[in-house]
């Protein structure tokens, strides 16, 4: 596995309108979509900052996990996603080495794009998602 | 103000050979460069992902902004930067308008970057970079 390049950085947010009032006003930014992804109990304000994507989460139901993110540390940022090619071989590959995936296999997130979580005491307590583009 | 891209994400680590074994291995990055900030108290590992950098953070005195980090939040995702153009213009324009920023002129920081930082409490818990490179 080798990342081509960071597909996107997941902030948690109280309050979705105003996070998307900034990043407009004061970065310039334009959110290009607003999804709800309602296994995750989270809706998310998408921005592209160069090949990145600012996901901005506000969360849908205080069980979820941003809102349980949210009432424990605050807002701030949840996740960091590297786009990989061969996903599911990826974390096979991870998981038999030792590390600790929280995903074995791959599973649908936002925007179409498989999915696949490490666990942060894996990754220096970085919450680490890595996704493939199944149309690319 | 119209940020280009993700110039890096600074994670702080307890250890940063442990980090720079884990983002080679595990993931297939090369470290290319390691540097050591005095003035910041923390020595650098960066992996260039696509168009970001990943940039490990160990700190060299528990004092140092890092080392507080560590002690008060422990291993993470410490700040996240945006590659600008007209960095001084830009922190000019976003303190007048209310954006609480760390910095209010530009300083130098890792590799040669002019940068200047924006308050987390601005930027939804996000400690936040801007950088430029001068020689761009």
């Amino acid at each position: 596995m080798k990342p081509t390049h960071i597909e996107h950085i997941g902030i948690a947010v109280n309050n979705l309108k105003e996070a998307i009032s900034f990043y407009e006003k004061s970065f310039g930014l334009e959110c290009y979509a607003i999804e709800e992804v309602a296994d995750q109990k989270v809706r998310t304000a998408f921005f592209m900052v160069g090949q990145t994507k600012i996901e901005l989460l506000e969360s849908t139901d205080p069980e979820g996990p941003i809102g349980k993110f949210l009432d424990k540390k605050g807002q701030g940022i949840h996740h960091i996603a590297f786009a990989v090619k061969g996903l599911a071989e990826a974390l096979t590959t991870l998981d038999a080495s030792g590390v600790t995936v929280i995903d074995k296999t791959p599973r649908k997130g936002a925007e179409g794009l498989n999915i696949g979580f490490l666990h942060p005491k894996a990754t220096f307590g970085v919450l680490t998602e890595l996704c493939e583009d199944p149309s690319k």
